[in-house]
């Protein structure tokens, strides 16, 4: 009874259904040096399991068992929980599911990944959607390419691999930030289809990424040059510039374009309003 | 004019004050392909600069000029605005506020940084403490050592430089996190007092972190052996293990001390949280 505490994932057992939970605090007993916790919301949604160890706590009707098979969130690495022994518990799963936080906050986490070229108004629209969204009282985060560089990448420059990695990074927080039930917003230009792509694979949930394309010419995005950044690399100042000396890889599939020519920002941003909308992310 | 657009810092003169503040969607004028926005609340607290360039806006009763010391979320690398020139607008600052968030959410962002031995209750602590605020309604998120390595932290391995790394990106997320109006709770190890301290040096107001030493003998730690890894250490199968071939130093001034013998983890926990009401984390 010991090895039952709160977090653990167990199954529970009723006349009639076997299905994955949480150990939680819903009803505490003080056990020894640890305490009872007692299932409560479910986890993993129609998964179930057969139990496949002995049972460890009766609650009310149901049985309590530990639960072999784990589904841990945004990893396909961690190892199943081995409740009784000893030796492989590395996986904490939070007693407050996900469901729970997007309960709380009336919204779906998820992330809009904004693609494009420098100068396309990425995080200007992400910006405007931002305050969009606080205005309907819905929680939303801007990660920002520029901005993430001057405190989690700080460390990296602008090699293939920097960037790659760079990439990465943004979309481990972003999977994070979504997890916790905010509406994330990254801006971020991501020149590659591959970076971008195992970012989408790296989600929790597919339905978690959506990738919006900043389509824009390159011509217009060196005409506005809000940066300066067209001129340097033309004058050869800046080396690897996407779209002057090195590739952007438009999204095949994006799940959003906004054309950028045709609208301004707040026009754009209420587009990706009206999707979030439509999608069911601004209410639970 | 043409470049007064959302999201930039700027500062607002009225007769008797400047102030610091950004420009917002608070009311909007379509002014060529931009918009112009007026600002909304004010940044950077009690900061006060004079204008050092010309108005470009008027407000009201107020002139709107650019701002030329950013106090830029985070970092103390950013590079100033240079509003209506186009060569380093480097940072992004968000038109929605950390302060505007904390409000929507009625608490205060935060990160409580749990340090000790391995086995010292740290995560059963957190998440126990998670499903506390949950239920009074607030929005907390864990941020456990052992899962980021999963994720953000996969690349890195435990040397001495792989763990200042994986500290160092916890720090940073735990910033945008509680950037974000979470109450975040980082469960990790930490040996040194070298890399938490550089976290807490990272963090965007010195009152945002909070150092809490579960502090237990590493006997006891040893006994409980949750993971079996201090067996595995004795036996020399796993090298520089924290508290048996490699050092813990314990926190000199920590916020919070858990006298992890003294209390199971729902007493711990509730302790946090008193600490965290006391504190007005829990409200607005």
């Amino acid at each position: 009874m010991a090895c039952l505490r709160v977090g653990r994932q167990m199954l529970r057992q009723t006349a009639s259904l076997v299905c994955p939970t949480t150990t939680t605090m819903m009803m505490m007993a003080t056990k020894g040096e640890g305490f009872l916790g007692v299932c409560g919301g479910s986890l993993g949604g129609s998964q179930a399991y057969a139990p496949s160890c002995g049972v460890l706590e009766r609650f009310g009707s149901s049985l309590l068992a530990p639960r072999r098979e784990g589904r841990p969130f945004g990893s396909t690495k961690a190892e199943t929980y081995d409740v009784g022994s000893s030796s492989n518990i590395k996986w904490h799963e939070s007693p407050v599911t996900r469901d729970a936080r997007e309960k709380q906050l009336n919204q779906r986490g998820c992330v809009l990944w904004m693609t494009g070229l420098s100068g396309s108004g990425k995080s200007t629209v992400a910006f405007t959607l931002e305050h969009m969204l606080q205005e309907e009282g819905k929680l939303c985060y801007v990660l920002d390419g520029d901005n993430v560089r001057h405190g989690l990448c700080q460390d990296l420059g602008f090699t293939a691999q920097c960037r790659e990695e760079n990439i990465r990074r943004m979309g481990e927080v972003a999977n994070l930030m979504a997890n916790a039930g905010i509406i994330t917003v990254v801006s971020i230009i991501s020149p590659f289809a591959k970076d971008r792509n195992k970012v989408r694979e790296r989600m929790e949930n597919k339905s978690d990424f959506h990738e919006v394309y900043m389509k824009i010419p390159v011509s217009v995005c060196e005409e506005r040059d809000p940066k300066g950044l067209y001129k340097k690399a033309r004058a050869g100042k800046i080396k690897g510039f996407t779209g002057i000396d090195a590739p952007y890889e438009a999204p095949e599939n994006p799940e959003i374009t906004l054309e950028v020519n045709d609208g301004n920002a707040a026009e754009m941003a209420r587009e990706l309003l009206d999707y979030l909308r439509s999608h069911k992310f601004l209410e639970y």
